[in-house]
């Protein structure tokens, strides 16, 4: 016997733990005051910080968006639900750890850059896994994220056998895709933006 | 004389501290970059701070859920809940201390070990009193809290006594046990997964 | 001629940027790795952490009890409402500064600990004037943040001119009455307990 | 074809992204445990660390206080709206960064400083250009937001060929009048303090 879960509750606590993973991104990205003798190359030698930032604000925020469609259709939420979403924000609110390896380990050498892009794939395959559970149980189609899971693994591999430098920017492409193909939750529009 | 509180700005600010707490336990693991000579034994090194990273997760996790139950039934708060309220956020934004204690101190000495573990059981201690003195005053029962509690309690003596990291691991298991016991404040679902 | 503001918003951005400031407080809290040979001792020697942590914690809790009181009765804002609000974020989001200079400044120096008190009482007189400005803005009486106001200009003379570590004790006990002295904006409650 | 997305998920996740963004900046602010000899020399020497602070905290009030006006109007939100709004926080989160920048090398060198107001102003310049995609898409009038925009890439030119650190300041002065210029998005209200 179980009771429900309201569901507004749970919203705002995922949208909290959503939103403060996104910002703290960017604490891993810091000039050593040493290296500002020459600014602009110390700047530029900071680009797998930006890259990483770029790739996990997009990964967290497509996430979100996808977030919002599980619970549209319910009132109310039962108990495997809100333990997966628990699980689901476990490996988002992660997330920045395996961000900062990726900013500090490419560029350094191979093993650390295969090291850093496998856990990163790994953290992310966790987040599309639970995610996908969560969409099956609210009734939605999960292709798009399983899609994205099959990516994900590819990417990993990839790291693995070959690129690992590679595999980072295919994460980056990943969560591009993720954010331009999320569909919201309400009304159908009848492109809004072809009569101007 | 007293007034009542809003319940909807207590239950966001509440929401709002747990997840912060809980999105800033990620921020205590970090790999030195001299370790990335040998990126995989540096990330296995890593072990406690995923233990205390999962074990916060998941006690901050079982509060907030408890939490949801406090206030379903009554409209507005009285002065001395909004105080307790106010002692549980305390102690709850303060885990990320022990928290970084004990990924710190497993693996370095037993004595730091001890240190840590009874640290970390004694603010673990001190939410679940607070959470039962709020249950008792909401009229929830809170026979659950009072056996994390005890748990809690014996995990400490365990650890003065015998063998510390063996009681962080006891910590995990009382907050997997709060998680999976947690009841929601709804209606009753009969069984909603066996009709598939 | 202005426009109002949405009030919901308000409390929304208000009650995250007292929830974040009020959870950021513990990341000043720290041991040194090299410490743990002496673990007890370590801890025991952070008192100044947990001091400046309990009481900028209560400092912060009293704004967020004495905030809700603020909009009560009123729909919509209008403009110098909604800046003075900015103007109060600004100060109480800034005090997690002082409270990190308090921290590692108490069992320091003399002039250290003077310096570290007379800012941290500057920055809480500041956020107590915008507070009583606002409080009489909403037509609430504000003595008792006046009240509060005179004790903090007290403290940091007391702290230039005598025991400086006395004063930042002086800043606990102000916060604990603020927190104990706040009144919810709803329904009298005619002494709950009593009936019991 | 496209569906609209829910509003007041929208605004209670970019609030929770503006309310983290500006509460970090404190973090940015810190004085060396071996400075606190000299306590006031130190606390002033940090001036570049309060410039920025609250040039920052302004200028995301000021973005927030404009997300406000955003969708007043609107009842649900179109996909290419929120996919922008994703972009304005990513920006927002990303001001943290420059901000420590300015902090750090104000002070330091020229080509320091010129580097840390040159990326700073390119943040902030992409800041205001996204905001006035997103006025303009929700109809509102965005010629504030164009007066910004000038003013940023006229601070930024300066910076470059001139004082740096003249343009620091003009970023202040731009962020003080986007919060004295914000207007609210409800009923008009005629000189409500004239009346006193």
């Amino acid at each position: 016997m179980d009771r429900t879960w309201e569901k507004s509750r749970v919203e705002a606590f995922s949208d909290g733990v959503f939103a403060i993973a996104i910002t703290l991104l960017v604490l891993q990205i810091g000039i050593d005051p040493d290296a500002f003798a020459d600014p602009w190359r110390a700047l530029a030698d900071e680009w797998p910080s930006y890259l990483a930032y770029v790739t996990s604000f997009l990964t967290i925020g497509s996430v979100w968006l996808a977030h919002q469609r599980l619970f549209a259709r319910s009132e109310a939420l039962d108990g495997v639900t809100v333990r997966l979403n628990l699980l689901l924000l476990l490996a988002v609110s992660f997330l920045p750890f395996p961000t900062a390896l990726l900013a500090e380990s490419l560029d350094l050498s191979r093993a650390s850059e295969r090291a850093a892009v496998v856990v990163y794939g790994g953290v992310a395959l966790l987040i599309e896994l639970v995610l996908a559970l969560l969409m099956r149980r609210a009734g939605e189609r999960h292709w798009r994220v399983t899609v994205r899971g099959v990516a994900y693994a590819a990417a990993i591999i990839w790291a693995i056998s070959l690129v690992p430098t590679a595999a980072a920017f295919a994460y980056l492409g990943v969560a591009v895709y993720a954010v331009a193909s999320s569909r919201g939750a309400g009304q159908l529009i009848p492109h809004p933006r072809r009569e101007e």
